[in-house]
């Protein structure tokens, strides 16, 4: 089955905003195993619109068209596809007398330029929107259901899950339903992973594992297609097992639990603290862990250690060693996630040293140099990189690989250093 | 002029990535006065590919292309144009050499499959590209100018601006230019913006104010048009020089310099140096300074003080202070701010304490509370709001409050509460 995507909007073909309904929209028609084809967005012109419906009726076996259903001149949609396709505009009472209803929950009066929103197609079907003045509908030309939705995503996306994904799927009773999975890794590069899994997922046709990198991540996205919904969750749990099994601590967490909510609820769990002391990441780390609500159960603070002043006076990091080593060094390194784990005292104390770039490089210690350290009871472990990236990559990847470490070390799992690195030797 | 945008990737139609490509291109198109009339996105599939682009030859006057461009089986960009528009495929050799040396250059040696990148439809100029594997190329088809870019965002944005833009341009000779400038401001809402500016920019029909908000801030957007792109310059001179008389310090910047750049530039040319101290923004102020290159001139460091103790030993808040008052009030924000400038030695101290919530806000103290203190060598300033945000945005917002107080105690501009804010009474 394919399907096609038409968004409607001259704030769009201005590049005013960035359409993420069509992604959206997309990701949700693949879980009913309908793969979009096409996407198509043009201006609010009657002739523009009619030509991309025309065409979608041509060529696709189910369109969605989002956009265009307000109340103001430039909404043209409804008035559109319905002369497109021959149809008169009616007045749907249900409507009209719920978009009234909607203003007044509000504490407004409807203004009279509303009541055209009540107006669709003949032979439509109306989607309620519960959230919005815009109901959408269903109008079948030919073989072809056209969905129409509003284009203000919080609606697009109640009106999608609740009304139209049903709808679709009822047409295709007894053709099956896909299933996704996201599974998050950090440590190993797409290609290599790629490799690694190769045989993963081979047997069963109707099993397939997607890539998709999302620096410093990256993430599997295992696909499933089966009559039901639970023999398809059964295919997945069984790809899951494999791949969990085969990567082992490389795989952090699944769905939207990202490294800094996955650590978090394991400090949280095993009744830890920790602190961190950052020179290169300058905060970044800091912000990434307390960026999760809740995160001052167990994160005590940070050093943002920038001058090699504030080292020595907020962290404890003995001036000889600062003289003799640099400050981009594993002595220091060590320094700051003992001096920062005493400061505060937290059970674990993580640090960071290194040079971001552009600039501050030297034969000796490169750009892209940097040093990490962790500290707990057992002792301070510490190693070395050069990651050959931008400034902000660098950062990203570095305060990404300290957190990493935070989370092996919580759930028994060695600091090795990922593959995704070009280890310094 | 009309401008087809033409995106290739089975990743766009699945919906695993938002397609940013689209609205970015169609943004600096505008600055050439060339209007997109059809954003288009098909999968790696070559029928689907040719009749797109056969499609786009035959409606559009500049068409760009996005994505494809790779070294794998699935990258048919180029083979796809050239097929349909009856071009052979030829290799270019510096291309070839340019490709070898960029892996050489990150220590890598050229896979056999990049070598395909180096091959071109007969006729097209080759477009380099800096920053990634993949040359763009430009194909005239009859009149229609096709512009075939990566994928890649970062090298597609680059390669837009240094490559293609200039070519559409240098092929409107006569037709006129627009010039667009970006003015940055913070502090005041959009609708209040545009209330306070619906003077500015009416007399002349071809000069257009466009607002933006890119959270915290919002940009205001000068479009001038002109015979010549001196005269736009001008025109924009106007314009841009009524603005800021008008907003005064609400203009903190334009172009691409952000508020920590410009802080940091006043800072560095001001011979000062600055630290701050966290609690509710928990290292992301830190974190906004040091992403600036350079940011170690005048940097000294920060703590993110999460926890009371934390507060007590490594900012020397009196425990007596925040047992009275409380952590989130404002004798202990301008302990912290005190505190930390002390501790660090610098010319400026800062300093947040807040509730970002979801959770830990009471009656007394709401979640959204924040207090910001400012100390420097003539004082203290203080002040409190409660920002009815998501825990994201309120970090966000109090983070730019807090730096833009630095960057207003620079420039001799008063530290009033931007209308913005909802200030607690």
């Amino acid at each position: 089955v394919k399907a096609e995507i038409v968004t409607i909007g001259d704030e769009l073909l201005r590049g005013e905003i960035v359409d993420s309904n069509k992604s959206f929209l997309s990701e949700r028609l693949l879980t009913l195993d309908v793969e979009t084809r096409f996407h198509t967005s043009v201006c609010d012109d009657p002739a523009d619109m009619e030509d991309a419906l025309r065409r979608a009726a041509g060529r696709a076996d189910v369109v969605l068209v989002s956009g265009g259903l307000g109340p103001t001149r430039d909404d043209l949609t409804t008035e559109v596809l319905a002369a497109t396709f021959g149809r008169k505009l009616v007045q749907d009472g249900p409507s009209l007398e719920a978009i009234r209803a909607f203003f007044a929950s509000v504490g407004r009066e409807m203004a009279p330029n509303n009541a055209k929103q009540a107006l669709f197609p003949e032979g439509a079907e109306v989607l309620p929107n519960p959230i919005g003045t815009a109901p959408g509908f269903l109008l079948v030309v030919g073989e072809v259901p056209f969905f129409s939705m509003p284009g203000v995503p919080r609606e697009l996306v109640r009106m999608m899950d609740e009304q139209v994904l049903p709808r679709i799927a009822a047409r295709r009773t007894g053709v099956g339903v896909v299933r996704a999975r996201l599974l998050r890794t950090f440590g190993m590069g797409e290609s290599t992973l790629d490799d690694v899994l190769k045989d993963i997922a081979t047997e069963d046709p109707d099993v397939t594992l997607g890539f998709r990198t999302a620096f410093p991540d990256n993430y599997l996205r295992p696909l499933a297609r089966a009559a039901t919904a639970a023999a398809a969750d059964a295919k997945l749990d069984r790809v899951c097992d494999a791949i969990r099994t085969r990567l082992g601590a490389l795989v952090y967490g699944e769905g939207d639990a990202t490294l800094e909510l996955v650590t978090g609820s394991l400090l949280r769990a095993q009744g830890k603290t920790i602190a961190v002391a950052e020179s290169c990441t300058g905060g970044l780390l800091a912000e990434k862990i307390t960026s999760v609500a809740g995160a001052s159960d167990y994160f005590l603070g940070g050093v943002a250690a920038y001058a090699n002043s504030a080292k020595e006076a907020l962290l404890g990091v003995p001036r000889e060693l600062l003289e003799r080593h640099g400050a981009v060094s594993e002595p220091v390194a060590r320094a700051m996630a003992e001096g920062v784990r005493a400061r505060f005292g937290s059970d674990l104390g993580v640090s960071t040293t290194g040079i971001s770039g552009p600039g501050g490089g030297s034969a000796e210690k490169p750009v892209g140099l940097v040093h990490v350290a962790l500290a707990d009871a057992s002792g301070t472990h510490a190693d070395h990189f050069v990651f050959p990236l931008d400034r902000s990559r660098h950062r990203a990847l570095t305060a990404q690989l300290a957190l990493d470490w935070v989370r092996r070390r919580l759930v028994g799992a060695p600091l090795e250093a990922p593959t995704i690195m070009r280890r310094r030797k």
